[in-house]
């Protein structure tokens, strides 16, 4: 097989790679860090986004689209913005080439030069908040309630496709609030909706929280975060729901008069998810034979393959496996029936196996003699006769199981790898031999969380919501505490 | 009324822009040349966007990504591309900002300097070619058909919202054959998929045709395109699609081997609509009250209005609302109840005009007593009270039958704005005075169409598809000439 890919045992990292590229889902490009997200890997992509879109819209969201391009001085408005973004930016000078005239090809034309440098958009907040400013006057003009689906740079050092891209794809909400406690509750929502979405849709456990002050979004008051576990036991953060007070409102000058006619800044939320999903999707369920894709998002999840001898086997094949693809169809299945016979089904086997569609239905001749077919599940490799009568609807059912199967064993990995530790030598040891969560008393600093993090490389990625109060003496420093929070190693 | 627009006999492209602004499709933004799209805006490019997105599904096409930029070195490949474009390209030159040590604020670091400088894709064909180069080996591996949703920026010195912005929303589709026969074809089904999608959705006649050599897409050797005729006789062009031949195939070494082992060049096509349709769409319908969208396109095709005095006719009037909005959401119509007590019927039905939302019905208590509805149509200003027995049926109907009415408008004026000139001065006066497209002879050469676009900015538009064939003399040089072309000014 020349699609051979490396085990996780062997080297995880190279793993991931290869069922990236291998599994077509995305390549390298000609331009440092930045990837081309091949065919399959953007229907997968468009099957998530529509998804969330959708809970954006029914969440009474609307999207809109603010410019690529951030001017220098809107970046330095917020300080703790610009100090967050400010080292990775993507900067245009120019905005016209010519042809040299002393012979030296196509070159930047020094006159064409910007007065004001322009910053490709890292994220938008303060585009969008400039924005705003235009469009809020009064409290009826809040809520605004608006995502927008768009590229974003950020000039990363070290690049990994899908999980850290210089260029990726991603959607960011900017909500207005009249009030901080409407902006608290829109932030949490949408932490829930993004929960939701990757419970119900990416099969993919997580765990709500709040960031700490040193991991908070540069310009938020609050970062509440949900956090994933990958196969080796490392963390990778999901999505993030920002409450930002009124740091942009006061950045950008954006005050309503409120309903006692007096003038006040408003509040502040954003939140986003970027196409660093699909490699968290990559991670958390795949196989050693290839990927593995929860049904509910697989852009392909049933494929039919035929076996046969000639061309009178082949049409009997044929004429069942368009019925079943047409009924399929009906009942909303994403299905193929790949009759190329360019390929034995042997190599077509791996060939979906490696892309991870949920469900192979393989039909030959003496099956439909005994009106049956081979059914194997994707997930855990079963494969089963099943009578061809009523089909389609076994099919689909058995979508929803695979769905809820990969949630539960993921759940089940998550839930065995959240441990407490107690000690600072118990704290090292599951880091480095068990992996996942270490669930541990933090006393409340941030030098001590950065001294945590040279020591072992964890970082806290959450503060669990409804946390339980208990007394404790922090893991390193055996300073008092009032809860535990999870550290991990993190993507 | 604070919303009043400028008619359009009084000044047409401010007209144009008061319906863009004050119908709340988008706005202008700090950026020059770049605007906001609105959320009424976007919603309305998603309705295209997804009517596109199912043509192309539907013609065997998939979606992919490809990188924002776009190294320097690759545009000079093409000689006719690099030639169309380096005159008004966005180049990133460094990739980190500091804040200078001298006390100047956030500067560019001048250490941050790449090595080769990026420009912002202002059309993909190159960094797609240079990927192309890598998945193509074998006829096996042809043809591709790859769509890509993107944004691309091109440093336009003048810009108006939606018809000429710096950066813009635009799908462009690069597809790979085997032979020039195939890839003709496949640039002659993308144009036929763009005049359908126009005149099906948007409710605009096309004329179907050929660009001149001079008016071709940079490094193509065959643009196909559609020209769409705007209220003020002014042309527009709404999608184009190239023939590239084996330009870019040679210019980034992208080889084949053939059914018979043979190496050969691949050939290529592009196709692409942008935005810009949105503007082309607001200049086709509206009229001096606002914007007149078609419904199956229009973010909103139905509002509801109440009018009523005290809570207990409210009730009333909710109850019959909302039984109405439901039965007309199940049969997929996109309907709002706009019950908001903080402004008067009249403001709404100003309001509502304004936005081209394409039937209102105005709910009054004397009404339900009576069992009737006022059903008013946006394009035709027509009311008519109508029972509410089946009105939900009744308004359905309706909105096909406005579609129709749109398109048939803009077909008879499209119709009667194309006119013969024989002679100079019947030219010239035709494009002074009438406006629309002007058909006459022209000898053919470059020259004699630049010289009578120096003379009168009318451009040739297209060699229309099944021109028929007539000996004639050049409207300017009175040189031969076999056909006749379509001349207009155009936006």
């Amino acid at each position: 097989m020349s699609k051979e890919i490396t085990t996780r045992a062997q080297d995880y990292a190279q793993w991931y790679n290869d069922l990236v590229i291998k599994g077509e889902l995305a390549d390298y490009s000609a331009i440092r860090g930045c990837m081309v997200i091949k065919p399959y890997g953007y229907a997968l992509w468009e099957n998530m986004r529509d998804a969330l879109d959708k809970m954006f819209k029914d969440t009474g969201h609307v999207n809109a689209y603010f410019p690529l391009f951030i001017p220098k001085s809107f970046l330095s408005r917020e300080a703790a913005h610009v100090e967050g973004f400010a080292k990775e930016c993507a900067v245009v000078t120019h905005y016209r080439l010519k042809m040299d005239e002393n012979g030296g090809g196509l070159i930047v034309d020094p006159e064409a030069k910007l007065e004001e440098e322009l910053i490709i958009r890292p994220t938008s907040e303060t585009i969008i908040w400039n924005t705003y400013k235009d469009w809020i006057q009064s409290y009826r003009d809040l809520p605004l309630l608006i995502n927008q689906w768009a590229n974003v740079v950020r000039w990363e050092m070290r690049t990994r496709l899908f999980l850290r891209t210089a260029e990726f794809l991603w959607q960011e909400g900017h909500t207005a609030h009249a009030t901080r406690e409407e902006a608290v509750t829109e932030a949490e929502k949408m932490l829930e909706v993004y929960a939701t979405f990757a419970e119900e849709f990416m099969a993919l456990p997580v765990i709500r929280g709040k960031k700490t002050e040193s991991e908070r979004f540069a310009g938020a008051e609050e970062t509440y975060c949900i956090e994933a576990m990958m196969q080796d036991g490392k963390a990778l953060q999901a999505g993030t729901s920002h409450f930002l007070g009124q740091n942009f409102a006061k950045a950008f000058d954006v005050k309503f008069s409120n309903k006692d006619n007096q003038l006040d800044y408003v509040w502040a939320t954003s939140w986003g998810v970027s196409t660093r999903l699909v490699g968290a999707l990559v991670m958390a369920h795949s196989d050693d034979e290839g990927l593995i894709l929860p049904p509910k998002i697989a852009p392909l999840q049933v494929v039919i393959i035929p076996i046969y001898k000639g061309d009178e086997q082949k049409a009997q094949i044929d004429k069942k496996a368009n019925e079943i693809t047409g009924n399929l169809k009906r009942l909303g299945v994403r299905v193929k029936y790949d009759d190329n016979d360019n390929n034995r089904p042997g190599w077509k086997f791996a060939e979906y196996e490696m892309k991870g569609v949920p469900v192979r239905l393989a039909l030959g001749a003496r099956d439909l003699e005994k009106n049956v077919v081979e059914v194997a599940r994707r997930d855990t490799k079963e494969k089963k006769t099943v009578g061809l009568d009523g089909i389609a609807q076994y099919v689909d059912g058995l979508l929803l199981e695979i769905q809820h199967t990969l949630f539960n064993k993921a759940k089940t990995y998550q839930q065995e790898h959240i441990t407490p530790a107690d000690t600072w030598d118990q704290f090292e040891k599951l880091l480095d031999e068990k992996g996942g969560f270490v669930s541990a008393h933090w006393d409340g600093s941030a030098e001590t969380e950065q001294a945590i993090k040279e020591k072992t490389k964890a970082t806290i990625r959450c503060i669990p919501d409804n946390n339980k109060l208990e007394n404790g003496t922090c893991i390193l420093t055996g300073r008092p505490s009032s809860q535990r929070v999870l550290f991990a190693r993190a993507y």
